[in-house]
């Protein structure tokens, strides 16, 4: 299903905790600033439709979520974080849910950190647990216990953060929500899918993922496509 | 082997693909500007020092590279390309690296796009192509077909984007050397290990790993620690 109204953003996106990143940052920017509209296009990776010719045009990755700028001569972004780094810098210009690298280049680089983190960790391991405990056509006891492990293995990394006295991952004091909460709650929502029901053994974790659940800007990303 | 002469940077770091981007880059920088020095203090992973309650202040993932900047109040970076994104805000003044996000946002977003994909897909699936082949205590056909088939495809991608007509990854016309490019040589060097003999099927990459272990800073950044 996909919905074109000409808007200004095409997101080609689906239901996967990276396709979810970029809808919650355009929902969150609606809320905060009116805009940018956008189109939702809703891939079925399962149709294997993002290895098509046409679209890894756009994307040579052949991966959702991918970006295309109809305002800026249809400039294309793939990779979920540099979508949300892309849209942070043209279109939350009063810096509402970042830090700014030149006036603020400490708590700039600490949201990078995370930012990266989450790209190279959680979500390639958390997705390899997916892969192995949900869809293998082989069963492997080894690997399925790998990638649970591994995935328990960095949720603790985010509790040892969130437990120093932090609402959030990046900025001063208790934190302020950003792009690095934003990058990585798609994936930690979703724990039950790896094989963890709860997150008992992570309080602070808990309560962040609660603490983000509850923004309006997260329930309408989470909704889309 | 630590080398420790109280110089403004202090690079933990081991002899693995992440280890040496961040050796590039300072390596680069030393030959371009003259500095900033550098410490290398040699982490021994096999010895699982990095999961020592010391280092995991520093880091809580617990990893390789770390970089510790004492002319800057010993402010702490993890997760390799953050590294990389730090040092080129702080060190390389005239963008000799990069391409600068507010005067070129479009080069600056693809090198970040490259970024991204070889942090969330080369490492990640090369590293577990690396457990399955090399380390795991049980022997998985299926596992270590997946994972040199995924690490295959992505090296394909990059032949997609190199192959027209580009010898690097971001950047105008043919293109520029810069972070996307440095992000992921490493792992691309160490293709043998991989299991992937040679590069040959993808002769515009291979011609690209050449080309970049030519440089000199390249060549010094892989020889630390």
């Amino acid at each position: 299903m996909s919905s074109d109204t000409g808007s200004p953003l095409l997101l080609y996106t689906g239901k996967t905790p990276n396709g979810y990143k970029a809808s919650i940052l355009l929902e969150e920017l609606k809320l905060a600033y009116g805009g940018p509209d956008y189109d939702a296009f809703s891939i079925d990776i399962r149709t294997n439709v993002q290895k098509e010719p046409w679209f890894i045009k756009l994307n040579p990755n052949g991966r959702i979520p991918t970006l295309v700028d109809r305002s800026r001569n249809n400039f294309t972004v793939f990779e979920s974080a540099a979508i949300l780094l892309y849209l942070e810098q043209h279109y939350d210009k009063e810096k509402k849910f970042a830090f700014d690298p030149v006036s603020d280049p400490d708590n700039y680089s600490e949201m990078i950190q995370w930012i990266f983190f989450a790209h190279g960790g959680v979500g390639p391991m958390q997705g390899q647990n997916h892969h192995f405990n949900r869809y293998a056509p082989e069963d492997l006891p080894y690997a399925k216990k790998r990638y649970i492990d591994e995935t328990k293995r960095l949720y603790e990394v985010l509790e040892i953060r969130l437990s120093q006295g932090r609402e959030y991952l990046a900025g001063p004091g208790k934190g302020v929500y950003s792009l690095a909460d934003l990058n990585v709650f798609p994936w930690i929502r979703l724990h039950e899918w790896a094989m963890i029901p709860t997150l008992d053994e992570w309080p602070s974790l808990k309560a962040w993922v609660n603490r983000i659940s509850e923004r309006p800007g997260v329930k309408a990303g989470v909704a889309v496509p």
